[in-house]
Order: C-alpha cells, then sequence, then structure tokens
C-alpha cells in the first residue's frame, strides 16, 4: 500500500475549510487536516454584523450548515472525512522538512506535522490607528467570533448609549448600522472626505445623506488622534481637528492586512502589498505550499495589476482552486478579481464593480467617460425603489470598465449583471439590446440596467452632453451662473427644488416660452429634472431650436447630494 | 424653407411610442405623428394583471410617467412635440403613395395622411380556441385596457365565484394569481402536459405544485372542447375529455398572434411564422416602411432562426431602433432576442433565457448537457430563499445555451446573469470563479449562479454523475430498483421524504456503514439529500471506496415534482 498523501491546511476560517473539502472531493484517499488557531471552524464572518444588530440571535447560525449542523471537527471527520484540529497554532513552517510546527492553545502542547501539500489560508488582521489609547477597555474590531460575541453582549445588555466608528469602509457602515439599530447613538470617523471608497464621491454623499437620515452621525475629512480614557476604560475619542467625542464603545475598522507572518519567517516570497505573492495556481514561491484568501495578493483582470482584496467570495473560490491544485497537480487556475462588493447600509445598498472613475484616473487610463442614471427598479405600480447607476466606460472602445449602484432598490441585481458583462469584455454597444427577464414584478420594460447603457450610448455619441451634479455644484459655488432649468411641473417643484437660481420650466411649456431663455446662444444651459429624463428632453428641444451649449445634470435631483432649498 | 420629413406611426401602445419619441428625439424638425386605434396610449400591458389582481387601484397608474402625468395627446404634444391621434384606426396602406387611409372611430369620418417613413406598431392579437360557445358573455382574454377595466370591476363586485383560465402560459398564470387573488375559485386549463413551456417539464411540475399549493386548480394534458351557456352567459366549460367545470368567467389566454392585417393587404413581405418580416433595421420589405413590436417576425440570436417573441421590453428597444433609422438612415441594428422570460407566480417567481433542454432537443443539437441546483438565494440566517436552476450548455464548448430559474427567491437576478452571459457567449468555465457583489443580505458566499456552474462544471469534467428526479421517478415506476441513498440526518428524514424505496444514510454515518451497501460493485446507486450537496459528497465517497455506479439526483427533494410519502 502507497503512503497516503497529506494535505495540510492552515486556517479554518472560508478559504481553507473550502481548500481541504475540494482535495478531499478530488482525492478521496488523501489525508486531510486543518489546523485552526481559533477554537471555531467555517466561521460566516460576513454574517457578525447581522448577528450584532439582531438581525437572528442564534449565534449557532454563524456556524452551522444550511440545514442546522455545527460544523466542528466532528462534522468534518464524519461529513468529510477531514481531520480539524480546533485551538492550534501554527508557528512555524519548515519548507526544507516539509513540515509545520503548531501549539495545542488549550494544553501548551507543541509539535509537528509533515504534509506534502500546504495550504496556508491564515487570514487577515485589523489594522489598528498608531494613536495613544488603544489598549483601553471598549475598544474593539469585529473582525473575530470573539469580537461578535463582545458587540452583541454590548447589543443585549443595552448600557452603552454612545459609540464611535473609526473608519466609514464596508465594514465600518456595517457596524454603524448594527450599532444604531442596537439603540446606541453612533457617529462614524473618516479620514478620507468620504464613506465607502469602492463608490465615487457622488455616490458616496447620497449613502451618506441616507446614513445620516437614519439618525447616525458621519464626520468626514478627520481621523482619530487619541482615544481617552479614565480608569483603563475608554470614555471619548479626540479627532485631528481636536473635537473629543464623548463615547464608551469604539469599534475599529480602518482595513485589515495580510497575516503573513509565518509565510515570512518561512521565506515565501511577499508581495508588494505585503501579501503572499502566488501564481494564478494559488502556488506560492514554494512549489509545495499554496496560499488562499485575505493573506494572499491578487490579480486585478482588468488592469492586470496586484492588489489585496479580502471578500469572502474569492476566498472561497480561491480555496477551491487551492485544494484541487494541492490534491492533484497544477490544472486550475483562479483568474483574479474585479473587485465587486456590496454593503447593506441601513435602506440602501451600495455596491461596485470593476473601476470607479477616480481608480481609472489613479490608474492614468485616459479614455474614461461616465454616466449617472437614476430611476426606479420597478414600475410604480409595482413599488419600484430607487437605483442611482454610475457607468464607467471606455470612451474609444466603449468597453465596460466599472459600474457602481446605490439606492434601496435590486442594487445586487445591478452590479451583477455589470460585473458579467465586465468579466465577458462587453462593450456598452453588446448591452443596447440585451434581452432582459421582464415583469413588472421585477423591472422596468427598458431595465435600468440598459437604460444606462442607453445613456452612456448617447453620451458617447454626443447626444447627451452630461454635467454632474458636482461639477454643477462647483459652478454655483465659483458663481459661474449658467442658465439653470428645471424641467419638472410646479407642483414637484414645491415640494423639493434645489434653490440655486434655477429657472422653472416644465418640459410641456417649455416649447412656448423659449422667449424666456438667454438671448446669447452659446450661453451655458444647464436642465434637468427629478432623474433628467425629462431635462434630456428639454436639452434636445433647445439644441432643435438653436441654442449651442445645452447641458444635462445626470441623474437630477435625485442624484444631488449637497444641500437644497427644500 | 425645406419640406418637414412626416414619420408616421401605427400604434400608440409600446413600441409604437418609443419610435415616435426616439424619432423626435433623433430629429428635432420632424413631423411625428401617432395613429393609435384606442383610446389610450402607452398602457403598461405588461401591468394589466396586477391592477385585475389588486396590486394597486389607480388605473391611471398603466398610463402614467413616473412621475403621475397621464401620457395623453397633450402630453405628447407639449412634452415631446408628437400629434398623437386617439381612436384612430389605420384601415390601409398606400406604398406607391406613400400614405395611409385611416377612420375616426368616434365620428366615422376617413381621410388619407402622407408619410415619408412609415413605423408599424399593430400589436398581436389573442388566439381564440375554434370551439362552439365562443361568443358566450363571460368569456375574455386580458390583452387590452378594456379587458383589464372588465376584469377589474370582476374583482370589485365580488360576485363571480368560478372562473377558468383557459391556457397555462406566462398570461394565464398572471391571471390566475390575480382571480385568486380577487377571492374567485380558479382552475387553469393547459392542453400541453405542462404549464409555461418556455421551461422544461421538471421545473414546470415544480411551478404547478406552488400553483396548487396557493389553492388554484390546474388540468394538463386536456383541452377545451366547448364554452357551455344559458341565455347567452357562459355556465361551464366543457374538456376534451368531456369533463365540464362549472363557471361564470373564462378567460382565454392560449398566446397572441401577430397583427399584420394592415402589412398584409399592403403587400408588404410576411414571414413563415405569420408575422411581419423584418431585416436587422427593423425595416420590411419596403424601404420605407418599418415595423416593430408583437407584429413581427425576429431572430433567436442563439439559433439564428426566425421567432415570434411577443415581449414588451424587446418590443421597446425595437421602437428605439425603427425610431432612430427612420429619423436618420438605417444607422442602428437589433440583434434580435435570446427569449428571455419572467413570471410572478404567486411566491415564487418563474424565469428563463435562452435555450430549455427541450427546445435544443428540437433544434437536433447534439451535445446537450443540463445540471440542476438547488440553493437559498442568501444565508439562512438573512431568510434566504430557495433558489432551482436548470442550466443548459454545450458539452463540447461549455458554451452556456440557456438557463431556466424558479422559487421564491431572487429569481430575476440568476436569470438576469445568465442572460448577460448568454449574450456574451461566455462558457461555464468562464464563470466558475465569477466575482459577483457577495455580502450575506444578498447572496451566499458562493452565489447560486456560480455554484450552477460548478455543478455543470463537475458533472462535464466527470465528476457528478447526475440523475434528475424524472429519471429516477422512472425508475421507480418501471421497478429498476436502484439502490437510493437518502444522506440526510434523522430528523430531517423524520419531516419528508420520498417513500420510494430508499434507506437512510446519514453523510456523517455513511463512512462507518458502508456494509449496509450492495456487495455488487457495479449496482446502480443513486444518492441525495435536500439539495444533493451531501448526497454529492456521499456519491464521491462510495466511488472512493470502490463502487463503480454511483449517480447523484440532482436538486434533491427540493427538486422533486412527484408524490412524496411524507
Amino acid at each position: 500500500m502507497t503512503k497516503k498523501k497529506r494535505i495540510v491546511v492552515i486556517g479554518g476560517s472560508a478559504s481553507g475549510p473550502k481548500a481541504a473539502a475540494k482535495a478531499r472531493r478530488i482525492d478521496n484517499n488523501a489525508e486531510v487536516v486543518i489546523l485552526q488557531k481559533e477554537a471555531d471552524l467555517s466561521m460566516a464572518s460576513c454574517g457578525y454584523p447581522y448577528y450584532v444588530g439582531g438581525f437572528f440571535n442564534d449565534r449557532n447560525q454563524l456556524l452551522c450548515t444550511p440545514t442546522g449542523v455545527v460544523r466542528n471537527p466532528i462534522f468534518y471527520l464524519n461529513a468529510k472525512n477531514i481531520d480539524a484540529e480546533v485551538s492550534t497554532e501554527v508557528t512555524a513552517i519548515d519548507t526544507q522538512n516539509h513540515s509545520v510546527a503548531f501549539k495545542k492553545l488549550a494544553t501548551g502542547e507543541t509539535g509537528t506535522m509533515v504534509y506534502d501539500k500546504l495550504v496556508i489560508a491564515t487570514g487577515s488582521v485589523p489594522r489598528m490607528p498608531p494613536v495613544p489609547g488603544v489598549d483601553l477597555t471598549g475598544i474593539t474590531t469585529l473582525q473575530s467570533m470573539k469580537d461578535a460575541d463582545f458587540l452583541r453582549k454590548v447589543r443585549d445588555e443595552g448600557k452603552i448609549k454612545k459609540a464611535v466608528v473609526i473608519g466609514g469602509g464596508l465594514i465600518g457602515i456595517e457596524t454603524c448600522e448594527a450599532l444604531q439599530l442596537a439603540g446606541i447613538e453612533i457617529t462614524v470617523i473618516e479620514l478620507l472626505p468620504q464613506l465607502l471608497t469602492f463608490l465615487d464621491l457622488e455616490l458616496a454623499k447620497l449613502v451618506e445623506n441616507h446614513v445620516k437620515d437614519k439618525g447616525a452621525n458621519v464626520i468626514t475629512d478627520n481621523g482619530i488622534a487619541a482615544f481617552l480614557g479614565e480608569n483603563g476604560k475608554l470614555t471619548a475619542v479626540k479627532l485631528q481637528n481636536g473635537t473629543e467625542l464623548p463615547c464608551e464603545l469604539a469599534v475599529v475598522a480602518i482595513g485589515v492586512r495580510p497575516n503573513v507572518k509565518i509565510a515570512k519567517e518561512a521565506g515565501l516570497k511577499i508581495g508588494d502589498l505585503d501579501g503572499i505573492d502566488v501564481n494564478e495556481y494559488m502556488q506560492t514561491s514554494d512549489p509545495d505550499i499554496y496560499a488562499v484568501g485575505d493573506c494572499v495578493e491578487t490579480v486585478n483582470r482588468i488592469t492586470g495589476k496586484k492588489v489585496l482584496a479580502p471578500y469572502g467570495d474569492l476566498a472561497n473560490l480561491q480555496g477551491r482552486v487551492a485544494g484541487e491544485n494541492a490534491a492533484s497537480i497544477n490544472c486550475v487556475t483562479f483568474p483574479g478579481t474585479i473587485q465587486t462588493g456590496i454593503c447593506k447600509v441601513f435602506d440602501y445598498a451600495a455596491g461596485s464593480t470593476g473601476l470607479s472613475e477616480t481608480a481609472a484616473k489613479r490608474l492614468g487610463l485616459s479614455n474614461v467617460i461616465t454616466v449617472i442614471n437614476a430611476s426606479p427598479d420597478k414600475p410604480g405600480f409595482m413599488e419600484g425603489k430607487l437605483l442611482i447607476t454610475k457607468l464607467i466606460a471606455d470612451s474609444q472602445t466603449g468597453r465596460v470598465l466599472g459600474a457602481q449602484c446605490i439606492g434601496p432598490g435590486n442594487v445586487s441585481k445591478q452590479i451583477a449583471q455589470w460585473a458579467i458583462a465586465i468579466q465577458g469584455k462587453l462593450t456598452v454597444e453588446d448591452l443596447i439590446n440585451a434581452d432582459l427577464p421582464y415583469a413588472p414584478p421585477f423591472s422596468l420594460a427598458i431595465d435600468h440596467f440598459i437604460a444606462t447603457a442607453h445613456l452612456m450610448q448617447n453620451k458617447m455619441k454626443g447626444r447627451l452632453k452630461g454635467v454632474t451634479c458636482k461639477e454643477v455644484w462647483e459652478k454655483v459655488q465659483k458663481n459661474e451662473k449658467p442658465f439653470l432649468i428645471d424641467t419638472r411641473g410646479p407642483d414637484e417643484f414645491e415640494q423639493i427644488r434645489l434653490g440655486i437660481g434655477e429657472t422653472l420650466i416644465p418640459l410641456g411649456a417649455l416649447r412656448k416660452r423659449l422667449q424666456e431663455l438667454p438671448e446669447d446662444k452659446n450661453k451655458e444651459i444647464i436642465c434637468y429634472c427629478k432623474i433628467s429624463l425629462r431635462g434630456y428632453e428639454a436639452a434636445l428641444a433647445l439644441e432643435g431650436n438653436g441654442w449651442k451649449n445645452v447641458k444635462v445634470m445626470e441623474g437630477g435631483i435625485t442624484a444631488w447630494p449637497y444641500p437644497r432649498e427644500k
């Protein structure tokens, strides 16, 4: 009888167990071992904020199969024939001798285990701000099951009245919602000028407005200077501008960094972004060692550049690839990421795929064209909910580079569609006549996705001359005084209006009121309405009547994130 | 001053107004006229069932812009500078003289109007069964605003107790739901063995079970023989097998045929499917005449064959293409359809895109491989809802040919993703590592879409040897006696089980209970569980232990449409 192949996996959260399970399915005879530092296995860590927020109460649901079986070592042994050792920390990898050194955390017992193939899935560690007071009681992250348990206890006890979330990224916003739902007065602090940097500024500001509408406080452009405390307990957070925010709880969510300690010590190649360097087989610089999940660098499929992409879905997919390669030979590849992400923000979702305009500009791409579309996701009579999408394309080839979408509507469907389009290298033109599932309970006759492509096509053909709300706001601030036309009805104007010097001329009256427009046919005119469909029709009508510099404010009032008159 | 170009559009429902509006946007100087036989314009006809069903009460919502302005002739004139003549029937087209003859239905007045370009958007007419009694009072279709008004009145009055819907297609099922919600005892009659023929039989049967669970009656494999009545009023429907179903209302929904009367009389080329023949510019055999919407034949983008595809979304897209070409020169094309459709069925949605297995076989495609995947759309802790997808691919190239999805989950998102993938000519392999928007409120870490691709990959690689529930059911009927293993837990087995001679061996116990399996290692063994993930693991374990003919029942008990023991 030949010796069994032994595949050892370091890490038992997302990508590790997936690699182990796939390896088992590929090689029924191999010995498959998971060494997991934590006491739990296969934690649904992306679910922590929803446990904290009270969306569900049974902690075990974070650790269960869909049929309610807890994924503990007994489950792994019986159902998958995998030896999962929990509370077992791997302290070193000996690549020469093909072995790992481990320590049993409960007993202090140490040992070594040889491997034929090794999969490193050590995840990430939360970044902490380099400021005084970081060790005070009352400061936590939301990265581990222990963190989730702590914050859930905070919720259940109801003693804490004020909390601060440091960091306005995905986890920060999810934590903000969770604590706000727990009845805690919450302030989110973000060093950058905006929340959720996967969005461009104008969409991020709309999300910020929604967060504020829901009762949470948001402070942007301001970092943390110190945690202040008394008797070892947090009492306030001090900001860089000197403001002190009294609070009994602070959640740090300023991002994570790859946990590469043992990989680095073992001499494996670490990339420029401080993640483990892997090839398309998820193989490290040592051919018998694979690495997956938050601890690795992966490739952006659009730019070809290495990126850190610590997402649970990618971790699972990478685990599947490494598991198969480790169990057989290098035969399957991981193509990388387009950095698709989504986040629940109270009644909104905010998602992004591909490149943002900011990212495209940072990369120095020159032919970038963008458009913003606002519409409901379904007809009004089926209670359609708002979607605001920003599409980013290559102005020469029309290839879709990225899309962002926010709002209470079915954002995840929109982003999923754009993600497939980007991965298929499709152009705007390819999507103009897309045949999508239409019925009133599910979409508009021309789906928001297709309408966004239509707007982009109109812009690329020079028919739609768009300006963003941001550009209009800047013009107003600079006192440039373009001729602004709100093309809605008087009743709509009475309810909501920008008050930036606009003239109300309803679209239906425009052709009869042309004498009210500037005599100078070269004067800059900007039209808008609620979502700027009527604004677009108005602009075309004015061009048809000789005005030469007519623009449309993309997304209309719906996409306006700045203060309004009413 | 040069003479203005006149673009005349016949038909004011979906594609006609879209063509007119696009023509106006392309040519601000043209004269654009809509001649509409009905009194209303731009009716959201796909919304009729939801008005009848009481999802909303304001009839005007079917005729309004998103901001609540009724799209009547005044709206068209003021907002779009389009002359919309309602209650105006076009009776003939004179291609020689470039004119149409019309009749004002209110006054009987007749006249002619010359055109430079003509767009025919005459829609479809409902098919009626060629049986006695079709003129009795109480028989209707749900095709026009008048039909919708009539059925809404039925709902509001609450007098009718029993109704029959003839036809189990999309409109039939939507009407069934509407009337059932109105408190009417409803029976759906379908001549074919299944409802919703865009689905393959096994998925259609699951939908049928849901319809029945909701309290509606369904009779398949049985057509109508006659409408029976007394004093001119419907009293019953007689079926081909002799059954008489007493009812006071019958809604006929056996499909539509293109309304080509005036086009045919004008000598325009009519295709083999009795729709107006158009090229990719939506241009008829007369170069100055375009045709769009339900009255035309369009191209299936996968097969290249002509099809009838009377869908509201395609009508709008075709209108946009014809409008631009009519207003300028032939410059934009319509690529055809992949026959994407979706339908609300009580708490389920049922959708399809591309080819069904049935359609692929009917076309004689030889390399067709299918797989069924069942899973929730989100994690259990976020109240995930079931999705069942059947994927159809080319077994040689892996190209995605079609997908169907049903269930209470986010079906429209799944179908939209497959639709983009098919239009991008993507393969299963392209989608294995798709980067989709993941967060627990929106999807599983490995989205149902990706998991479906994984199953197909496993099947194409020969790892997953799947059988459908239908095949298992047939084996059981034929008394073939494969060794059937239910790999769930005893508690699950106690709640629900098939009772087809299966042995309960929970996955976790399987490796210890191998002695209970057939000694003959060539014996056919079929494993399944709730969704057949555990069934798949079990099959691999058995293969690893020497059994050579082990299969997995795809979709598990969740996809089983046949009677169960409990």
